[in-house]
Order: C-alpha cells, then sequence, then structure tokens
C-alpha cells in the first residue's frame, strides 16, 4: 500500500461523507460536489484503494466505507503522547474525534509544576524529564508539539534524544532534526494566508 | 499575484525559519534541508515572488523576509469570527500567534448561556443568534467554525445566511455549502492518517 499523502487527505474526507449518507450509493459526482473538486480526481483517489462496491449507480457506501478503513488502517491503535499541556495541547486531548480514527493520547507533558500530575480530559500530565523513561516503557514514538515558539526546538531535541520518531508539530516554528525524525506541520498560518490570498 | 495554495504554505514556512536567522544570507539548500524538501522544490517556490535580494552567496534574509511578507500581504489585517467558545475555539482565540500574520478574531459565538457575555482572551462571545447583524455591522466574512460535528452543517447554513463567504472549517465533518462559499478543512484527523500510513 503506497497511497500519496493528498490522496490520504482527501480519503479522510471521503470518509466524514460516507458517515453522512442516509442512501446505498453514493457517485463520485456527489462527492466532488461537497468538496468543490474534480468529479475525476474522486475517482482517480477511490482507485488507490481496493474497493469493491463499485457498479453502475455509484459506489456501495459501506463498502466504499470499510475499503477506506482498511486501507488507512483505522482499526489499527496508535498510541502517541502531547507535549505541553496549554490551550492547544488540552484542546486536542479533549478532541474526542481522535479515538474514532484510532489514535490514543496515552500521556501529556509540561515543564510547569503546577500543572504536573493534573489530568485533562482522562489523560495524566508527567514532568517533561520523565519523557525518556516514558518512550522506553510504553514504546511510543509519536509526539504531538504544543509547547511555545521560544522552546520549541529545545524540547524537540529532547523528544529526538529520548527516541520520538514523528512529530506532529503545531508550533510556529520550523524544527531542526536529525535525518531519521519526521516532522508535519500543522501550519494554521499557512492556512490563513492561503484564505487571505483568495479573499484579496 | 496568483500564488499555487501549496506555494503559500511553503512560504509561510520559509518566513518562520527566515525569522530565526541570525546571518544575513541564507542559501535555498538551508531551508531545503532543514524542511526536508529539495532544493529545486525551495527555488521554484521563492522565484513566485519578487526577491530583489538574490546573490551568489544566497538570499539577503532581510530582503527574502520583507518579499515573502509583501507578497502574501502580513500587513493587510483580516478580521474574523470564531464559532463555537469550546476547547478548539477558546485554544484558536488564545493563539496569539495569528495577530502576527494579520489575523484579528473580532468575535466569537455560541449557544450556550453559560459562555455568552464571556470573554475569552479580550474577544468577547456573543449569542449566535446575533450572527447576521454583526456581519453586517463589522463586514466580517470569514468565520473559523469549531462546533461540535452534528451542529456544524446548520451553523454552516446559518453563517452562509448570514453572509459569510469563507468557513475555515475544524469540524470532523465536510459541509454542504452553496457555490460562491469556500471552505478550507483543518483536516487533523488526515494528517493523523498520514503519520500512521508512513509510520506503518
Amino acid at each position: 500500500m503506497n497511497i500519496p499523502s493528498k490522496v490520504i487527505k482527501r480519503l479522510s474526507l471521503y470518509h466524514y461523507i460516507l458517515n453522512d449518507i442516509d442512501g446505498q450509493y453514493v457517485s463520485s459526482a456527489q462527492i466532488a460536489q461537497l468538496l468543490k473538486i474534480d468529479n475525476s480526481q474522486v475517482r482517480k483517489d477511490i482507485k488507490y484503494i481496493n474497493n469493491p462496491g463499485k457498479c453502475r449507480v455509484g459506489y456501495d457506501v459501506k463498502e466504499l466505507k470499510k475499503a477506506i478503513e482498511k486501507n488507512l488502517g483505522f482499526k489499527q491503535k496508535r498510541n502517541a503522547f502531547i507535549i505541553g499541556a496549554g490551550n492547544v495541547g488540552s484542546a486536542l486531548a479533549k478532541y474526542d474525534n481522535f479515538k474514532v480514527y484510532g489514535l490514543n493520547i496515552i500521556a501529556m507533558f509540561d515543564n510547569n509544576e503546577a500543572k504536573i500530575g493534573s489530568n485533562i480530559n482522562g489523560t495524566k500530565v508527567y514532568n517533561i524529564t520523565k519523557i525518556g523513561e516514558m518512550v522506553k516503557q510504553s514504546k511510543v514514538d509519536i509526539a504531538i508539539l504544543t509547547v511555545p515558539k521560544h522552546a520549541a526546538n529545545e524540547i524537540a531535541d529532547r523528544l529526538v534524544r529520548a527516541g520520538i520518531k514523528y512529530i506532529w508539530n503545531f508550533t510556529p516554528k520550523v524544527l531542526d532534526v536529525p535525518e531519521g525524525v519526521k516532522v508535519w506541520h500543522e501550519n494554521l498560518v499557512g492556512t490563513f494566508l492561503q484564505i487571505r490570498n483568495i479573499k484579496g
């Protein structure tokens, strides 16, 4: 299975749409219209997954849903840490939709004594100094980084030393990490700049 | 100015990098290495903006920064509403980095009596029933949607009727909106699925 990143993002939106459909069939045109993209794009994306449910009237909703879930591995749970128990970190810890898609937040970390030991939506906040120990214990290698900008690279270094291999970066900072560590930028400012550019 | 969306996102990351550089010059290779992308990609992206600061040793950091800011319109302020004063909405209202890039949150809306009239990081929460009036008064046409999934489309319909033209959608739901209204999906689940797919 080698599905390009952009296709994965779109397939997850198709899954949202399928969740909301009552009927038995859906056409690529229906999906395309909701997302305001090309019909041919939808058909091409769906070809990446092994989907048996195509017929003359469209895709079988249940079959297509199942095929997306199988190909994108919805059932395979993944554990992750949230680094930073501030506004963004707390909001993500409370975002219950992640669980539905297999993402379990098993611990949070902060350096603020007032937050350490507290519980956010059932997830305990640990001292950031414990990160190495916790990575070893739990074998978690995904970290969601939500610390202030000025601390971001220092904390990223610490995560990498502890054995974290995948960083989902919510900070407004490009992290300097070694080869072999993969960073995803949740670039909110970039999205705003896109909106402004189209809006004019 | 017609810069593709993906280029805008990357340029905003280049700007983050330039913010952190102390020296006078930066090469495309330096930027490429930090983002783990192709050198040629960086050079191509920078060609979209009118950048006078290129010389043999690289780009002039200050000139390149200024060129990005000018081309992406950092100085032109944009006002927006946040719809939903829950965890995600509140975290976004507290995300001070938006202001730096020209995004001002001028009001929030909710239907929860306990929240209406309160203040989040200096932004007042209004009753969602006031949205039409507020759009007229303030001429704001960007809404950041952070309501629960089950209410998302009903609230989107209300926003569209009120005159909102641009919706930045943080809900796990594809919105059915008329032609002429543009939706950006902040698709957090999609990012997680990308991470899982690469991680295996």
